[in-house]
């Protein structure tokens, strides 16, 4: 369950999301619901969104392989595209679909590389609309 | 803020939701946040709700112009249809869209006439799919 520094983190990308033109929700107790759950989702009449938020201090990030498939399954049934957020020291927040992470032998990495192609805010918002879709 | 028994029967609503189709979470500090938010948020991947949630032990509900209209903002922005969903006690939850509630000066009621006219769970999930939209 986060609570402090990570619901504030989440806080601060709810807003980005709203601001943005996206309707945003954090997810009560996503971390300890037994039914599958990201820990935002957000819709702004176009697509809707599953988020799983991240914050590190530095790279790589590590994904468990169980974390993203409770995020795909949430996203499967919701019918929302599933995405991973990532908050670094200084940096706007980043945005990753499942098939951009590197998949390791237990689950999925961020690295540099990964980390240089990630979207930002205005390609979820849908300037570049076929970013999400391609 | 809902606690305890508020949460409760939020809780047994998201799991019926479940049962039917939907994946649905429960919006974090839906009561205190400055962004309009409902308590529920669901989707099927054909049609996405959100949801506010009451708990009576009588009727008539009574629901304030400001809650309501905090409901249609965020449904309208997410892309989603809002509906109000009511327990009564020895009772399976109700649902209702806004326009099928009764104004009133202050606001809008839900009295015996309406709750005999409210959805179950499984107009909602779409066997009666016009109903929604009609």
């Amino acid at each position: 369950m986060m609570k402090g520094k990570g619901s504030r983190f989440e806080r601060d990308l709810i807003g980005e999301l709203w601001k943005n033109g996206f309707a945003a929700i954090r997810v009560a107790g996503s971390g300890v619901s037994h039914f599958p759950c990201p820990d935002i989702v957000a819709g702004n009449g176009r697509k809707v969104l599953a988020i799983e938020v991240k914050m590190r201090t530095s790279l790589p990030l590590y994904l468990s392989k169980e974390e993203i498939e409770k995020l795909r399954k949430f996203s499967e049934i919701f019918g929302a595209e599933e995405l991973v957020a990532l908050k670094l020291p200084r940096k706007d927040w980043k945005f990753f679909r499942i098939r951009d992470l590197c998949e390791t032998g237990k689950g999925y990495r961020i690295d540099e590389e990964t980390y240089a192609n990630g979207m930002d805010i205005y390609d979820i918002k849908g300037l570049e609309q076929t970013k999400l879709t391609q």
